[in-house]
């Protein structure tokens, strides 16, 4: 198979997010042509300023592009960019060129990604889904994945292919409801011993020095500590991403207890919330 | 104040269990005296040939010891050395001499921990709860903490003063319900993605790449994937310290709605176990 | 407004299954011209045996009706039939006159019941979402409902008129979650009391004579002490509801931990049920 | 076997709170002689100027007494009474007579029970659980409960012979948790409705009409929907019921998870509590 991202590819992006905008960069960094959408055109601006050109719809950079990206927040806006808002085929899948691949970095139900798969295959379009930021954890077809390599590797540093498409939207949920539990069971640990009347830092400190000790004991437990949780991974996707984990979990006869619980907890949060949180403001349940 | 420690300080220890017994052995190599005592007589065998002295009652090691060590199960046999088992004063309580120490290195309840320190202020006699292995969580006075670090430095390589008696307890309970989350958590994400279809190892390794990795994944998650769980800390005495601390946190008001949910997962696999299980065995709730 | 229920009204019904049936039969009885149609076409013999006319497509059966009733089992089946099954308007929405009236009684989510509700007023259509049976409620415009009061009374023998379209199927999500609590709770209660040594009988008899006394208790206690779980309200769709309870509940922000719990427990016996059972099968959870 | 409750019974009472005065009350109408005791004497005044004698420790009402009821409200209580503040057998247990019969109406562990009931056997003395309130859960010797049948139908109209001692404890906690889950489901459900913006009122009547009756809900909707939570059975005893319920559950090796779930609801209603309030002030977890 030949490689669908050759130093000269036609890359296109949809969804200039938080994780979009330097992936953006990255990928006119390194030389490849780059066409452009998002649902708030401003958020372009850089980018286009940068060489990138602005597309009026997702179907329009479907149709630039040998391979399209996209990175979006939940499973509601992927469909509407893919199919289209008014279910007229106006959408991005419309204007997938046969032969070119179309990869999704966007967190959704691997169902949502088998969807995706079956209606690129009717296009004889070539779909990974490939969640993940830095590190991506990718669904699909081995040969696939190879082609786009040289893409991966300027969005990121690492890769695993885990299995045919779905694969990585699971693995990427299994990652998630583990780091909201992680940081929920510190979130508990802490409220427990300051209300007991210690201090949180020392159960911080204890921790870093046994087999408690985590990355996300690393870098969740200083916002935990000072309560500041301006957002790194908001709350609003996590608890999304949890829903996804609880909703795959529910179709297969798997029941995830502690994963419940803790949904429920960060629904409390994100519920009372009037402003945008890091998923680390689940302590907030115990300090409303 | 004197150093309770020398190096000729006479130790008692009682308790001679997976801990208690290579502690022992350590005191006597430190060239302590050692008294010791263990409800079931024959574990003493290994400590008394290298020249421990076997007392025939917890009084009796705690009357012939300057400093006091206990490391037992859980709150009731704790309680039955310390008082005796019929409630008549001829525990080690009653031995104690004035001036002496005794450290308890069991996990039990903070409240516990704050009876044992009133029993041994009444005796003249200075007390500290030190839960822990390798590493000690310590509550009660700093000069009585100072007085016996030679001792403790025997036993492991590091402490933690965190607050009054008690202290040391609720810091321990923290971290074993973070342990026992973290292993549950890392038990429902594999649950779900091998009942997926993909394979827990894929899982393991990208967690291993990312901030989700962890002590616990480390060390436990090989006996998860190969479903193998000789006890390292056995499952019954971590639901038994989720248990203190559902019962603190329930004592003084915060709600713990994912270790409530982690510790009737623990239940349901020690209700169905037929053999002693490592805690990562918690595990089975899926496969059983 | 007139009524679009006269006693000879053309009623559409769509879904034959075990609520369907019956209903069928009940119009047929009032002296109603009915036009069905079911997925699997085998079901509608009996009511065409007595008078029904089968269509051959939901689209023909709204396209002949007055009043269009659809009965199916979940969110899915519905859009199916509503849209189409290839998303090309052959659904019965497409079929629907203006001026005619469609209630839906299945039991879906709120957000679904208030998207049909906005493509059946671009059509010039009055919708109802009215799911129960026996008992019905009902979201909508009062005037359409007073419209086809004499319909429901052929069907059932209460309705609730309790807000604006969503308002019936909230409603009945809500109350699907106290009888599924219900039922939980029982289980857990006769769990323990069983394995505690004592006769589940004689908790029930105690309840019976207390503030525990219900109505779960009458209808399903004597299942759960058989270990008798012929389906009368399917686990599956039970374990559903609590699915779209929870849905709707995560989306307004508002935590259910006792839901959460116990459809997790619903959804370990779901995972290893290899037959259709009652949902008082949850009671399985400790007994498989 | 004699009975033991004749006409001329003198039967000590200790524990003179919401339950034990209305007790003593009818005890007195019935006829008996009444010895009492209360850890705040004052609540003993109204008794005492109707006849009955104040004795000045548990132990002086046991010596004095054919029949002697307890009724506190929770474990350490009782045992404080039973075995003395000061451990040395000050208690009622050093008063109780051979012969006599020693019933305890508290709420407590069936383990507690059964250390108690043995403590009765080595003082020949007979014992019984039957906590409850006008209907009686009752553990121990069938001939016993006979014996004391007259005395039983002073305070209360209906008792349930459930097994030997623990047995009315066991059966006692199952209805507790029973109701503390439903009045926890019917807040969920109610904050659900009310969060999506329909009326609890209209939910609370469509129960009425369906199989979602409940005693519970005729006697605790009233307070759920007005916010109003005079103590009736107060929050701080279901939650220690609770927590009973779940210390057996555990034991024995049983998992309850919705009841885990609901006693963190309570508890954390609790921990937030300025007052004492009825245990239908859990709905206080989603207004507060």
């Amino acid at each position: 198979m030949e490689s669908a991202a050759s130093s000269k590819a036609k890359v296109g992006l949809i969804g200039l997010g938080l994780m979009g905008q330097p992936i953006g960069m990255n990928l006119l960094k390194a030389g490849h042509t780059l066409t452009v959408w998002n649902r708030t055109t401003s958020r372009a601006n850089e980018l286009v300023a940068l060489g990138a050109k602005l597309a009026t719809s997702p179907k329009e950079v479907a149709a630039a592009s040998d391979v399209v990206l996209t990175i979006v927040s939940d499973p509601p806006a992927l469909e509407s960019i893919l199919w289209g808002a008014d279910g007229k085929d106006s959408g991005a899948l419309a204007g997938l060129k046969p032969g070119s691949t179309y990869i999704d970095s966007s967190t959704v139900s691997p169902a949502l990604a088998r969807k995706i798969a079956a209606a690129c295959a009717e296009r004889s379009v070539r779909f990974l889904d490939a969640p993940g930021e830095l590190i991506f954890m990718v669904g699909g077809d081995a040969g696939t994945l190879k082609s786009v390599e040289p893409i991966l590797g300027v969005l990121g540093k690492r890769w695993f292919h885990l299995g045919p498409n779905g694969a990585g939207q699971t693995i990427k949920l299994a990652m998630n409801m583990i780091l909201a539990l992680q940081v929920d069971a510190l979130a508990e640990a802490l409220a427990l011993v300051t209300r007991a009347g210690l201090k949180g830092e020392d159960l911080v400190e204890v921790m870093q020095s046994s087999m408690a000790r985590s990355g996300v004991l690393d870098v969740k437990a200083p916002n935990l500590l000072k309560g500041e949780y301006k957002p790194s991974f908001p709350l609003r996707l996590m608890h999304k991403d949890l829903g996804l984990a609880l909703e795959l979990a529910n179709q297969i006869g798997v029941a995830l207890p502690a994963t419940a619980a803790a949904r429920e907890t960060y629904n409390y949060v994100k519920g009372a919330a009037k402003e945008d949180l890091d998923y680390s403001a689940v302590m907030k349940f115990w300090k409303s």
